[in-house]
């Protein structure tokens, strides 16, 4: 199939020899044997990069507007100023370049309610995502349009211009991305395919399983949300609306005797209307971060299909040369090549996949921490102004 | 109206002089003047009465069947045996005899399910809020039915039937119970006949709104019961149910470095399952002593308009016999005695309602300390359990 994706990703032709370039020092992917199987190596200039200040900026004076963020990575220390479409053209090349690497989703564009506050809070968070794992992925982190993305000087349109040029006119992209990488050398290296084979399909079924329960918790955990802002919320301050209602009756009555028990009624009135006040904002706390956490992973899982698909077409390949070369249809030379460079292609896979799994339980685990954390701290807020309202009682 | 309250309380031939019989010394009741006007004379043996132990018993070689409750007041400390009905004959005797009085409605009669633990459960606490207002009542606290109830072994029917049959002939009921209430001699403690008036009508106005307010906290903390244990248990179960499904998903990576976060995850996703029976438990130790009280004073609240209605039938005879001593069609020393007699029931009525806003104070008060005590108790336990999910985390 010529529109598959193991063809357009350029891993056909890269198997089949079909790839040729210059490979220069720095465009050079290695991939490490670690404790754990194949591994992309470490970036050893690691960094990070906040994105913070969305601000609404204007060109053609003033006919056109636009938000900026503020970028700072922390590699340079040097601010950039860069716009959603910026971030969404290096998507593009980022994309178009690596065939076997998860590239995260950005937060989805929308048309309308471009410049509203919540619209625009919730965009700079999806982008610190988004950065936080291209900074964490070694390959992507030290791509060349990403730098250049991170460090052109916003001021500088025409290096600026120059940077992206050269970026879209980047040889070593699809098949060509594939002669960038170097694997372990040597034989005991080069790896067992049937061995690859299970843990592709391993992978796979994990994938979809993820994928599956991350879809129900995200749904889960939405409708939790708007129950907290709905009904949490109603039923709290029902409570404390009637409570209320009953010191307003007993302040019917004010007798020296009653006056104080009115007053700590009242409060305990106002406390859980407080309460429910607290359920209400409690989401943009806890559950809000965990369904970016799980948009995030979506996209992932999204992308995988089509990596392993990739590796999948690789080792189809394999298995039809050995039979041709069997038929006598083929060199055993060329099926050797065959062979080595669906090494190369299941090595990046599996490096890939085992930075997946790095990454989900850095971040799951991050994200759980931060989400009990949040509602400890809930519940300890709860418990505080209830023990304020049980104190007002202490001198009745 | 012949039918009315005041005439058949007793009130209107007290008021005209028509009641008489002989009050012995032990059938005194005393008004007296507290700091805040006329209140009853406290006993001077104050007592409480436990009821535990609902058993099921039988007689007529096991023909009939029914529930009898241990009862150890704490003047005597020898436990009797009583059932529903006796409290029932006992409460029909009050009733009758004290036409002033407040006596406390016990709790509702159910035809079926008696047997039902349940109910058996939420009768004894009920009978048990309702001894507490009857011990709580210096002169229901100490009349002889209510002491031959406590007291009589139940061993011994004959003395039983004995106390039963006294109860049952007494004569100071009704109007002649009016004539056993002493209140304060002298001029200076007769009552302003239109400060009364204010009272009792701030009064009315008072239980008008108390009841408003207690049965719209009785609707608003029953159907917050009910959404916590339907609602608010599914919601945290599902979330606990979600986080499950993940672990779950994780579980298919069984790496060195997945397993304890998947183990984590597990956890959290049972300790929201907890968290969901925890709200589902909690109405029980909190909300259900809110409407047994709420209960109770709605009986107090129904029986203060019949009250109030022989105190303003009083009233009135007083304003008509001045009118007819004006007229000439009445000797004053006739009026004269009119108005004595509706300073007495002046006097007995203000002190109940003193009585009342007293329990009043100091029930509201408990309740709503134990209320908000099991509230705090509930949220730190759920904190706790966050905190025992939050330390799995801890070595991932």
């Amino acid at each position: 199939n010529r529109f598959s994706t193991f063809v357009k990703s350029g891993g056909e032709a890269f198997v089949l020899g079909e790839a040729s370039g210059f490979v220069k020092d720095g465009d050079k992917l290695c991939v490490v044997l670690g404790p754990h199987g194949p591994e992309w190596q470490e970036n050893p200039y690691p960094f990070q990069c906040s994105i913070e200040d969305p601000t609404k900026q204007t060109k053609f004076k003033g006919m056109k507007s636009y938000i900026a963020y503020k970028l700072v990575p922390s590699h340079t220390g040097q601010q950039v100023h860069r716009r959603y479409k910026h971030f969404d053209w290096l998507y593009g090349r980022l994309v178009e370049k690596f065939p076997v690497i998860s590239v995260p989703h950005l937060p989805e564009k929308q048309a309308t309610g471009r410049f509203e506050e919540d619209f625009i809070s919730k965009r700079r968070k999806g982008l610190a995502w988004w950065m936080d794992h291209m900074c964490s992925h070694p390959v992507l982190a030290q791509c060349d349009a990403f730098q250049h993305f991170l460090t052109c000087p916003s001021t500088d349109e025409k290096a600026w211009k120059q940077g992206k040029r050269k970026a879209e006119k980047d040889e070593m992209v699809g098949a060509n991305f594939f002669l960038t990488i170097s694997v372990p050398a040597g034989h005991p290296a080069s790896l067992d395919l049937q061995e690859v084979e299970s843990q592709v399909d391993g992978f796979k079924s994990f994938t979809k399983k993820m994928d599956e329960s991350t879809i129900q918790l995200n749904q889960t955990v939405n409708e939790f949300a708007r129950k907290q802002v709905t009904g949490f919320k109603k039923e709290y301050q029902k409570v404390g609306h009637s409570f209320k209602g009953l010191s307003q009756a007993f302040e019917m009555d004010q007798q020296a005797f009653s006056v104080g028990l009115n007053q700590a009624i009242a409060f305990t009135g106002e406390a859980y209307d407080a309460i429910g006040e607290f359920f209400a904002d409690q989401p943009r706390q806890d559950l809000d971060p965990v369904m970016d956490l799980l948009a995030l992973y979506q996209g992932h899982l999204a992308n995988f299909p089509d990596i392993i698909h990739v590796q999948k077409g690789a080792l189809t390949k394999v298995k039809e040369s050995k039979r041709h070369v069997e038929e006598g249809k083929m060199e055993a030379q060329k099926a050797d090549g065959i062979q080595d460079r669906c090494n190369i292609i299941s090595f990046a896979t599996l490096a890939e996949i085992h930075h997946f799994h790095k990454i989900r339980v850095r971040d799951f685990k991050s994200q759980m921490q931060h989400f009990l954390q949040q509602q400890i701290l809930f519940f300890q807020k709860v418990t505080q102004k209830l023990e304020e309202a049980l104190h007002k009682y202490d001198s009745v």
